[in-house]
């Protein structure tokens, strides 16, 4: 089965204690930047290196539309799905300003859009089938497209490393994308469906209510265990979030530091982690995302992320925005002073 | 008094549903950018302005000493306050790493060190004295001394905003500094001085008991109320922090946006608030510090902060980290399309 051929390793700890040495050399009081120093270290060891460095980062956005939306599990239309990769081949939505800001690539990927878009070249085509089926009557995918839609994942990252990137944000768009990502959460964390369903891009009480209905009669119609997180994918989809799971995986792989965004990346992200469980040590997860459950999700990680603005967008945007931060943690490694070279006193014996 | 000289008002609210319909009518689900919107319409109403600029960003780093050292409540020497001073001038510390990576100015202000700096690009020389007294015999400073410190903030910043600068980052440097802005949190914030006493740059448990107790004796000699400002703060200083009040005011008359940072910053904030309650329109709070009280500070204020990074070395470093999370606020408001212009669906009835 195509997740269980990558093969990631644990960094080597053994430059933990060089590392540790140089954050608290720096001229600052012991700990006092934080989650930078967590991240800092973190990056070093991804590149086995005291002085990493992130190079052309880049953010890729896999697209696709799911069969469940004709459940009515969604308040936008289908179409939103292909109107919005258009406005980001034509650079107005929120990740195309905050890549711009930030210096960052997009790379905007159709893995299973139903809608036939001309080329363009910040998209790649890599699309599986017109949407996926509707999961509610039968699995979202075949075990075909699902393996397809991995090795594809690790195609795309395969080729933007030879072109020199080495640090990753991932960020999805596909309506009805929270159901998918609900269920697979549902599934792989073994919690309750309605702990795992929010509003999505905005639905009302009611709605909320519908989807959790459909939700957990899905669930129920597959009774799935945890055990088998290929068949778990196949079966709730999308081709957008099987792309990101090969895409993460290879990225891991290929030791590349990975920018974790919301609830979709993040569920993406489980489906990895059961097949591949070192893939966490390249995660740096950017943000807490408003929709509920993300929270749950990342608890049940075990990991804490770098911001809580309450955004709940996707695009990858949380990730584009935590950036900055993740450069911060490096260009403090690499650039501040420590107090030997600035003659800096350190802390005295208390007096 | 100095203090009341400013004239502070709350902008004009008359535009705020003109800028809460362009943040509604971008292409992202209601309310999805979270703490970005709010921050969004807040640059906007400061600017009165539908398409706001944030021009030649700005961090002010006052640096000053403190008496109250002598009494051992540092576990770092006061010489440290003057060596981190040279490391800004170099370009050795966080500050200047976090406002290289950023694009802003870096302006260095000697309020009060105990030392004779060399002439540097960079370092406005505006010292009212080398050092203070140890306020736990005395009044730190004069009163002429405070309106002095006061009034050339106000200065620095009249010639800040003259060279083309609209946003400004608020920080400090001063051994000894979180003692006096311990002690005006509990005068103004009408806590005990337990709940507003932290480990500053680290100290130990039996350094945090006995800063503890000399600042309980302080607080108890000097018996202020918090309805004089100007005295509690010339009581307490230093004088970085009260240079920092005349910046502050004068920023938000000049309707600029304040990006303010920690314990100490946020400590200063307390006093310009209590001279003029209309500057809260005018701050972002950039993060909540790790130091023991600045939550408490905030919630005092009744502000929620952008960023929760476990940060507490001051410098203005969590003004300046936070930095891109404004930009990328202001120019999702400038540069994201709407649902009209980039034809996509809105949110359809319930179905």
């Amino acid at each position: 089965m195509q997740g269980m051929n990558f093969n990631i390793t644990q960094p080597n700890q053994a430059l933990s204690n060089a590392l540790l040495d140089k954050i608290d050399n720096k001229t600052k009081p012991l700990g006092a930047l934080g989650m930078l120093e967590v991240v800092a270290l973190q990056v070093g060891l991804i590149q086995q290196s005291l002085t990493p460095q992130l190079n052309q980062p880049t953010v890729l956005v896999f697209a696709g539309d799911h069969g469940i939306v004709e459940a009515g599990v969604s308040p936008y239309p289908q179409a939103v799905t292909a109107q919005m990769v258009l406005n980001f081949l034509q650079g107005g939505a929120a990740i195309n300003v905050f890549t711009a800001q930030n210096n960052m690539r997009l790379r905007v990927i159709d893995s299973g859009v139903n809608f036939q878009f001309p080329p363009s070249k910040d998209l790649i085509d890599a699309k599986i089938a017109a949407g996926t089926r509707n999961f509610l009557q039968e699995a979202a995918m075949t075990a075909a497209q699902c393996e397809q839609a991995l090795s594809r994942g690790a195609e795309i990252v395969d080729a933007q490393v030879a072109e020199g990137s080495n640090v990753f944000g991932f960020g999805e768009m596909g309506i009805g994308n929270t159901s998918s990502a609900s269920c697979l959460m549902s599934v792989l964390c073994g919690l309750p469906i309605e702990r795992c369903v929010g509003r999505g891009t905005g639905l009302d009480d009611a709605g909320l209510k519908k989807k959790m209905h459909i939700l957990a009669q899905a669930i129920a119609h597959h009774h799935l265990s945890d055990s088998n997180a290929m068949q778990v994918l196949q079966t709730f989809g999308g081709f957008e979030i099987a792309m990101m799971v090969g895409a993460m995986l290879q990225a891991a792989e290929l030791q590349c530091t990975l920018l974790i965004d919301g609830f979709i990346t993040t569920a993406a992200l489980l489906v990895a982690v059961k097949l591949q469980p070192n893939i966490l040590h390249y995660c740096v997860f950017t943000h807490c995302s408003d929709e509920s459950g993300h929270k749950a999700m990342l608890d049940f990680l075990g990991v804490k992320p770098l911001l809580n603005m309450n955004l709940r967008l996707g695009e990858g945007s949380g990730a584009a925005l935590a950036y900055p931060m993740v450069l911060a943690a490096v260009n403090f490694l690499n650039n501040m002073a420590s107090f030997e070279s600035a003659s800096v006193s350190q802390q005295k014996d208390a007096d």
